[in-house]
């Protein structure tokens, strides 16, 4: 009845049990399943210790020259890494593509091979024993072949390990085999204690320290005729000698030798047993079997899973890349499990489960307090990571550029009584003061446009009207901050629940339209300052130049008696004199200059920052280079300014610690200069101040806190406002700028804060873990942009082009990983181009492109509103984009805002039926059945409230 | 016994006969398989009519408003595309995944349900009531249930076809479903002729003309209580009203109807059946059948050969995007035909089979022109391609560019007996003489570097030495142009079978180094050519100027009366100025701008050459910008250019008809100047022109020739080399410089006229299919080399760096694709990380670093000897790396080169023992298994000679 068949493609292993086996299967697959019975009997039990990772090893049987020895062929710790024959080398991890029949012989296998569970082993030899004794013992081996197998296991093996770089030059001369030197060998002596080869093996870590191995040996002998198979499962898990490459005890042992001619089908199955070794589900089954009915249960439930690519649409020679994701073991465990429901509600609460409200006075910020305070100690010691250097510098990059430009617009706008000076002193007090008591330290303060604006204007109407400014300023500032207590002791940042995606990606992105808008309009302005002679022929440069001329003395009153033609520009312009020459309105290669810089600086950064997916180098120097991406461009574009020596515009801090305006000092008095109503009064104008704060605030604290960033430390809206508000006196009493949350740094600052899962076994994909929450980035940031004043000899080296290509970067990179920017290149993609976006799935296109259109249109008209002289009220207007979102609850169904957007919550109802809102978002989740998966935000708020 | 069980997990369609299946399917696994039997005897038949594609169509029953009808779910053509639920859209194309389960139940329903073969169909309501008949007749369901089946199936079919997206607009205001207008109906009456919506539909051209439909309809109703189930082959495909979205005739149909609860669990099996259909195999299997138990072998042959992926290694709602290749279906069926053999002899030969060498005079120059003459009309007509316009702009702007700069070189080096006016009157004679009746008109000819040296040795020994140079050069070119013909009437060109993968990238890496290098050096003059004044301080601008002053008059012999403040710097030194003035030695804006230029022109053409691979815009548009990058980058760059109005150095070609140097004329007298045995004596520099010429022309050609450009017309190295030494001839009467083929100006050349297949069914790669060979493009870009005289005035709006970036595009990319430089990319890859390339797999990574270090190490070698006075014997250099290449059969194993580089071919043996050779090549065949995956060369010639 052994009729082995020679036919190369169906090449069966045994088909005496095989009907049984089917008939089996046909149960498992189609009735109330005795195989999933038998599993949910044996995974539900009690003793709910997790089972450890398998590791496990595939050796084959070669003959290497006259001696047989056992060769790694593959290994899996969670995917499969193979060993390129000729290559000498392991693969990329890959997913593991079997064959059905390999499968289907497997567990015949199983079913007639021998089945020892529990076995007490303490070597190789001894367990090998018990085997061959058993199968004697069942009278499936005669035993005249005890001798012959026992020696055939116990041949030594021999691990693909990694051979040193140097030792291949010396190759040079063998032409041919030259493997003999490229593995090591081990288990001459079948010691206990692992070898030095084992110890040294660097593959170690990337087995987590609980594993255990379980060990595939497949090969084709002369002296059988038919099939030996075991599987092993060892009481204890206990180290081999040399049977694995890496020191890790064995508990599994699985065992095919069989007649020649066959060795293909051997090595698939035991792939295919291999595989069902890392498999969560089957590694569980096999620690836990009780009888060989189990493991076959296993096996089939594993069928029952396994999905099927038909022949002619998928080629078995490609490698499958490890997906980014696979469906999680505890899912896939879950059916077996009894109390299904209980474990489902444990996870569902996380976080604190503070969200009740408690509506007691200051109760947002009793909470925010209460929630903040524990995290304390951790916000400083994970600040210390190499990571943050490159954050910091960043960032200080880029405050400091902010406070060079507001500083210098403010100084315009107010007489000098609050300059550059002002604008340092100030970034630095505020920053560091938010970044050290706030509720999101993430944020970054930072003067803002609709500030600027007030400023202007209440300068303008001080001056008009013959009032004290900095008195009025003062008084404005403490009423604010008043206000802001209100808010905060009112709990008022609730309202931030109705700023929904739609809002929050609307501010956002006009934020970024405008940094990019200004990046290049400042780069424009480099023409414009520095402008370029056109006309300019090479070979006419004698007729190029530019003469300082005195003026006519008729008209002249006084004239210092000068050397003109040795004045400089400013000088005789000083003096009265012109400028009379064909050069003399142009200035060369500095604004051609400084557009080198500035793209330079800008696609530098951007090529950097994608290094971090290319082929090159180890993955911590691509994450190193791609982290500081930003480091490295700026300093090599210095160099190459400093190369060039061109007097392009450089960084000029503030050297002296004083006030812009001599006629001011560091603290500005509240009363004398005004009239007292004024002090009253100055409330109104307050009001503005407040809400504009308030709007600019929390909405760029929603941005930060969006769940896609999975910040875990929650937020503190009542928080952050409240220290708003105590800067804000602060700032007024010393007559500084006032300071507000800047949206596109604070992304910038999360940004460059990102973790990643180190990958742990070969082929899992990195995750994005979170941000790295702490407050010492930003401490540092603003502690340095205080001793900037310091700085100066070395920040004087940066020119400004290089600066604005920055802030170009940061522009840009805020812009990415928004939907709303996602939908827009939709309108520019053919349908079958666009990518598997979710809302593609359940939302028709026309009503995304609806959607978007209605968005573009808001900002549209926001933008233009902030042209004009309404620009002041810009934060307010967003109120209006909560208005439009309001309404398109009648032009969008709610099953598409769901996708596209967040629902706004019902208010009215919130109280009363707690219950039945249970209920709803159950319905919810069905609606989104893959919402775990596209991280879709919850309804505005990121941490209970 | 029909109880069918409601745990969501093992939906098992009915349970009955699924023992019986299961037996067989037994059988069909490990036996001498009965399945595979059946199959061979059905796919061998005689009447081997290829069978009709098949397009599949899913239509699942659902319940619109009151009334039921079929919604299109899903097509095939060969990959899956599914209706997406919400979005109302074509998925993209992907791999049909199944589940184990569904195709196991799928075999039920064919075991169980009806099978009609060959059924005489003309309308779908007479081809329902037949199958209801027949289970009626089989006692399958009871009578009275004809008629509701029966109105079920005759429902209403709705197709997904697009919406208009101007109707998008109109739909503002309906907020929730506003799907009834998105499809289109159909079937209201049973029409036999298609539907207008069915004639209009788009995606009839992604259909093979020849297809026929396939039709599964799914669906749960109420009234039944076992599934209704049905396969029905019709006689012949007819058209069955509006039942297939597109007019394609139907010939299968399959019917499911089932019991309620279990939609989810049909639809499964009817993706299955659909994924069958459009399996090549069972497609086959289908036609042919005689009966169930042959379809039921056709399943269990396709569940043979699937894939699996095991679940925890793999996430089942990933689509799986469809590969590159496919295994190829005949392949596949050729398991199963009798005269296996018979068709793999069938195909080897391939390509003409004029292997045999036929040792007359000439004979290979004879067996190029009998190859090439069939082809000459295709030449022409094969041209006619919008692709040919950009190829021609860019290779024409390629050659003018060095026709340039080989011209002034020229000029230089032979005291402009040889100029620009000669350059480009040669490069256009020379050019599209060869283009027209050259072997290989995708080759370009120009002058090169070894050439050029040449000249300019020759030049200054006649100068030094009294001879007249044109006259020698004219016998040097008649004594070379004959050796030449000796050398194609000795069939010497099949010295180039030696050229190995080695040789050829070694030569052509090199080629492109001198490129790029070139290139960048050209750019770095613009620096030195225009110098920056880097201490140009803007506010003292009054102090920069440049002053022509009057030599000092005592000196002077004649004084003319001049303005000399007025003259500019040329004339100034001229009459013996001197400049005086910080200004004098700078050239503002002209070098950076220049530098932009320069970068931004090449930058610009690899974005957009990468542009095909992005999502935006429909393929042809990106086909398009691809194409025609070079060209839209110089425009931009041009205008750009304009748009500065700066003086950058620009294109000028010469505007009139006439010798360079006026002492010369059009035809060189070969008698008279120079004594007579200096007519013989040139035989010996001959002899080193005809040497430089030989390797030049045919290493160039090999590159040209290479396997992996697909070339189906052949080469024609004979014929190539006998036009290059009748062109010789005609240069030196003519007095022009002598033209060879251009390494990197011909690679460009077929990159720019490669072919790809326009995809057909949806999901399935274009495949690169060759390349455009014509001699059309090539004559153009001569032709309109020779009229470039009257293009001047257009050309002179292109700045020289704007070339220059044209240039190092040309160079990086001929680098592109060559197996060295992927070499030197893996030494900067961690291994983990290093791309699947075949010899990767095969040959260990040190062997792979050790082949590349040695051809670094040549490559350098002969990058100094380029350096010194050696570069003149530059391509015989060529041959110092085949005698290197010979050295490495000692140090490497013939696998190992086999798998890195070609074998070389063993010349004595090769006539005595042709037999033996057959056995050995199919050695090496075991020894590359994949070959035809990766396309590695065949050794040296890819045509046969």
């Amino acid at each position: 009845q052994q009729v082995i068949n020679t036919n190369g493609k169906a090449s069966g292993c045994y088909s005496k049990q095989l009907k049984a086996m089917q008939h089996s299967l046909i149960l498992s697959f189609h009735e109330v399943s005795p195989a999933a019975e038998r599993l949910r009997y044996i995974l539900s039990e009690e003793d709910d210790m997790p089972t450890p990772t398998l590791f496990t090893e595939m050796d084959t049987l070669q003959r290497e020259g006259d001696e047989l020895e056992w060769k790694e062929s593959a290994r899996w710790v969670k995917f499969e890494e193979k060993v390129e024959e000729g290559g000498e080398r392991w693969s990329k991890p890959h997913v593991s593509t079997l064959s059905l029949h390999s499968l289907f012989e497997l567990r015949t296998c199983l079913q007639t091979g021998t089945v020892l569970l529990d076995l007490e082993g303490y070597s190789l030899p001894q367990i090998v024993d018990d085997i061959i004794e058993r199968q004697i013992e069942e009278g499936m081996i005669s035993p005249d072949l005890r001798e012959k197998i026992s020696f055939v296991l116990l041949r030594k093996h021999r691990h693909q390990t990694k051979k040193p770089i140097h030792r291949s030059l010396a190759d040079i001369g063998k032409s041919s085999s030259s493997t003999s030197h490229a593995q090591s060998r081990s288990m001459n002596d079948i010691a206990d204690t692992p070898s030095t080869d084992q110890l040294k093996n660097k593959f170690m870590k990337k087995i987590p320290r609980d594993a255990e191995a379980s060990n595939v040996l497949v090969g084709e002998v002369d002296f059988l005729n038919k099939p030996f198979v075991a599987f092993v499962r060892l009481a204890q898990a206990t180290t081999l000698g040399g049977l694995t490459e890496v020191p890790v005890p064995t508990r599994f042992l699985f065992i095919l030798l069989g007649p020649q001619g066959k060795a293909k089908s051997y090595n698939e199955i035991g792939r295919a047993i291999a595989t069902l070794m890392v498999d969560d589900l089957f590694s569980d089954v096999a620690y836990k079997a009780r009888d060989r009915e189990d493991l076959i249960a296993g096996i089939d439930e594993f069928l029952d899973e396994v999905i099927v690519l038909p022949p002619g649409e998928w080629d078995p020679k490609i490698r499958i890349e490890p997906p980014k994701k696979v469906p999680s073991a505890d899912k896939r465990k879950s059916v077996f499990s009894l109390n299904e429901l209980g474990q489902m509600n444990g996870t569902a609460g996380g976080g604190g489960g503070l969200a009740e409200d408690e509506e007691i006075f200051c109760g947002g910020l009793y909470l925010d307090i209460k929630r903040k305070l524990p995290w304390l100690p951790s916000d400083f010691y994970e600040g210390f990571h190499i990571q943050s250097i490159s954050a910091v510098l960043f960032i200080y990059l880029g405050c400091i550029t902010n406070a060079i430009t507001f500083g210098g617009l403010l100084g315009d706008a107010t007489d000098n009584y609050q300059g550059v000076m002002e604008s340092f002193l100030g970034t630095a007090l505020a920053g560091s003061v938010f970044c050290l008591f706030s509720g999101q330290p993430l944020i970054i303060l930072s003067s803002t446009g609709p500030i600027l604006i007030f400023e202007k204007l209440l300068f303008e109407f001080s001056k008009n009207n013959a009032i004290d400014y900095m008195e009025l300023r003062l008084w404005i500032g403490i009423h604010s901050c008043l206000q802001c207590f209100v808010l905060v002791a009112t709990d008022a940042s609730y309202i931030i629940k109705y700023m929904t995606r739609f809002t929050e990606e609307g501010f956002s992105s006009l934020i970024s339209f405008i940094f990019i808008s200004d990046a290049i309009k400042k780069m424009v302005g480099a023409f414009k300052y520095y402008p370029i002679n056109t006309d300019f022929k090479p070979d006419y440069v004698t007729t190029y130049k530019c003469e300082c001329l005195a003026p006519d003395p008729n008209s002249a009153v006084f004239l210092p008696s000068l050397d003109w033609s040795q004045l400089s520009k400013k000088e005789c312009l000083k003096y009265g004199g012109s400028l009379v020459g064909k050069s003399c309105k142009y200035v060369p290669d500095l604004a051609l200059m400084s557009f080198i810089l500035f793209f330079g600086t800008y696609s530098m950064t951007v090529s950097l920052k994608k290094f971090k997916f290319s082929r090159y180098f180890p993955t911590k120097l691509r994450k190193l280079i791609s982290d500081f991406s930003i480091f490295m461009s700026i300093m090599t574009f210095v160099g190459l300014d400093m190369l060039m020596g061109l007097k392009t515009p450089k960084l000029i801090v503030p050297t002296e610690f004083k006030p812009t305006r001599p006629d001011r000092g560091w603290l500005v008095m509240p009363f004398g200069k005004n009239p007292w109503w004024m002090y009253l009064a100055s409330f109104v104008p307050a009001l503005l101040v407040t809400i504009l704060i308030f709007m600019d605030q929390q909405i760029s604290a929603v941005i930060v806190n969006r769940k896609e960033n999975k910040l875990k430390k929650g937020c503190g809206y009542h928080l952050d406002l409240f220290w708003v508000g105590v800067l804000m006196a602060t700032c007024s009493f010393m007559g500084l700028p006032w300071y507000v949350a800047a949206t596109v740094i604070s992304i910038a600052h999360i940004d460059s804060l990102k973790m990643e899962s180190e990958s742990s076994a070969p082929g899992e994909q990195p995750q994005f873990l979170g941000v790295r929450e702490q407050r010492v980035t930003g401490i540092l940031v603003f502690v340095l942009t205080g001793v900037s004043i310091f700085l100066a000899p070395v920040l004087k080296f940066i020119p400004m082009p290089v600066l604005y290509g920055v802030f170009l970067y940061m522009g840009v990179a805020s812009l990415s990983g928004i939907q709303f920017w996602d939908r827009i290149k939709l309108y520019m993609m053919p349908s079958k181009h666009q990518p598997d976006f979710s809302y593609l799935r359940h939302v028709p296109l026309r009503r995304v492109h609806l959607f978007t259109l209605i968005q573009i249109t808001c900002l549209a008209v926001l933008w233009i509103l902030k042209s004009t002289f309404l620009a002041i009220i810009f934060p307010v207007m967003i109120l209006g984009l909560m208005v439009v979102r309001k309404m398109l609850d009648m032009v969008f169904s709610q099953h598409d805002l769901a996708w596209l957007d967040d629902l706004l919550p019902e208010k009215e109802k919130k109280k009363k039926d707690d219950a039945k809102k249970k209920g709803k978002e159950k319905e919810k989740k069905k609606a989104k059945p893959d919402d775990s998966e596209e991280e879709v935000r919850n309804s505005g708020f990121c941490c209970p409230l």
